[in-house]
């Protein structure tokens, strides 16, 4: 996704929150990936916000997508400026509200935020694992968290919600753990990566892997193949857009100009923009989590994971209430994707609110302010049964 | 465009044709530029097909995009294999008749196939000129064009025809020259990059110039950025196609295996695909003609150019019939584009005919066999008064 957004409309926030860290799949017993891959010690970053009541029963699950951490909402500390990715979304009175329910966010396995991942220590080497560190998938994701769950007490989840990769995340928790999740909200997702949204992945993971700091992964004790990791989030970020949403933000623009230079170098305010997020991602990502997690992207097919080509059959021992939400202008997940979804989890007698969001933003549209969609989101939580 | 269209459905060939050059602009008069650059000697490949009637009255321009030449149609000798890019369209008998008409394909300046361009030798320096050589503009490319006209004593064009950035040469000739062109048949095009458009080429670009065998543009006496431009190309491509056209090109189709292999690499068929287009790709294009000539159609703004900002403006000297074509799955140069210029050329009261193609191929829909497109085009060009 493209830049978090860092409003805080409301001015209510949930204050200051800390990074929790969970370990297992310590020797003898490691994690068994999809892969086939055996994997540990296994750490996960997480962040909760809101009280857990006695009967754990007021639980939701916020996943994050690609380049999101586990830092949802409020601040790390009284300095700090800018608050989690979705702290318009969560906080006293917002649309997940924290004075109702306990909110967990965790850090996927293979990202570079304090959860495991190829920038981590590999016991092996006592170096970093780089690309020693096995392919991951998004069942290896919930797998991982379904292990902090069981390690929380926690065997309910109210509501799993997430866009793009979390909404990914959010639908294979409803099938793989159908008892365990009440309610299911993917936003801005697909069951299945297109041609077109693998073409795009993998075209950025060829800029990172051509950089020549890339080095086959093993960087980490030189320099960083920031160039070509600056390449692939402009790509990403074109996708995170919408023609209507450029049009609007920055048309034909010039960048600190009033004439074209006849020089290259950006000179229209898109390119600037672009070399502005290539340059901030490079601070804060690391080039190889971006190849692990994509990958996991591409790789995800409820169907055929789940249903083996039937997407009808992956729903069939959901129970989850879901709320499916898509947005016009999202070309990368297109709501056609989300209907045929929908049509999957009503064949299976499941009930599903369906809802198209006329958003021009694009992909990004699930990131940014929504009142039709808070109000939606209110709705729909509030009639979930539970104790709160 | 994607992989020009090698099939002759009909089997009529115009046969043989030859690359001509002519060359002007040799010092002391040089071609002023629209940076205000000077440059000079100019040359420029071209080629033609059918016969120059007496009256000269029976001659089709065929402008070509970003990656074309003067190629256009029929075979360089009797063992070539590949006819030119558009020889489903030119030919005895096809679209664009070459038993009525008089054919002339020409290379762009700029571009790497015969014309002057960055890999030609600057006079200055007995080299290359790489980057030193100036920036050009669409306009240019025309001036270039119309050079050769009179050069051939040719003053009336019967029609002007071409797509993408060949449909931006079409409008450029239509309004720059207003009573030279008769006709003007500008497909899958627009009068101005959107963001989205100036933001995929920057980012090709950018993947050229991360090369370190770009070195600034100066590689001809060593290793070329083949890595930059493979990916600069694999970019391109995905702009080339829908989202339709990929899903039904190869979905998720697996490339040689049946399962994931949980390693980087080309799985996918469309990542093979991609991949293979780009290594074809490095065979026969220069990476500077790529930066030059994706610098030009993001410069391109007919409004801005001609009209002060009002595109109504700019078609005001216009005298051109008109028919503009756009598809359905283009999103590179979306309906939306050619519906806007069709509104500012009635508004200047000109015979315009507008199609919009209902086709699945994307932006490459222009290059490939169309019945309908076919059809409509002969009835355009039969109500054209020439004396043929």
């Amino acid at each position: 996704m493209s830049e978090y957004i860092d409003q805080n409309p409301s001015g209510a926030t949930i204050g200051i929150v800390e990074k929790l860290f969970f370990t297992f799949a310590d020797k003898p017993e490691l994690l068994r990936l999809e892969s086939g891959a055996d994997i540990g010690p296994v750490t996960i970053a997480y962040e909760t916000c809101g009280t857990l009541n006695p009967e754990k029963d007021n639980v939701i699950l916020v996943l994050h997508a690609l380049s999101g951490d586990s830092h949802v909402a409020g601040y790390y500390d009284a300095k700090d400026t800018k608050p989690g990715w979705w702290d318009i979304m969560v906080g006293p009175g917002k649309g997940i509200d924290t004075d109702k329910y306990f909110i967990i966010c965790i850090n996927i396995i293979g990202s570079c935020a304090g959860s495991t991942g190829p920038s981590s220590m590999n016991p092996a080497s006592g170096k970093a694992y780089a690309t020693d560190f096995p392919l991951i998938t998004i069942g290896d994701m919930v797998k991982c968290q379904k292990a902090l769950m069981d390690h929380l007490g926690i065997n309910s989840l109210l509501s799993v919600i997430g866009g793009s990769v979390g909404g990914m995340q959010v639908l294979e928790w409803a099938v793989r753990y159908p008892d365990m999740v009440k309610s299911a909200i993917p936003l801005a997702t697909t069951t299945r990566h297109s041609a077109l949204a693998i073409a795009f992945n993998e075209v950025a993971r060829q800029a990172i892997m051509a950089d020549p700091n890339w080095n086959d992964g093993y960087y980490y004790d030189g320099k960083k193949p920031d160039i070509g990791l600056a390449l692939a989030r402009m790509i990403g970020h074109i996708t995170y857009l919408s023609d209507e949403s450029m049009r609007l933000k920055f048309g034909r623009k010039l960048q600190n100009r009033s004439a074209l230079s006849f020089e290259f170098g950006a000179e229209f305010a898109v390119e600037s923009y672009l070399q502005y997020q290539g340059k901030k991602f490079i601070e804060r990502f690391d080039a190889n989590s971006f190849l692990y997690i994509t990958k996991a992207a591409d790789y995800f097919d409820l169907a055929r994971q789940y249903g083996q080509g039937s997407l009808v059959k992956a729903f069939s021992n959901c129970t989850s209430k879901f709320l499916v939400v898509s947005y016009t202008s999202d070309w990368l997940y297109p709501t056609y994707q989300s209907r045929e979804m929908v049509k999957a989890m009503k064949k299976n007698g499941l009930n599903v609110s369906f809802i198209e969001i006329d958003a021009q933003w694009g992909h990004d549209a699930f990131l940014l302010p929504n009142a039709h969609f808070d109000s939606l989101l209110r709705g729909f939580l509030r009639e979930l049964p539970h104790e709160n």
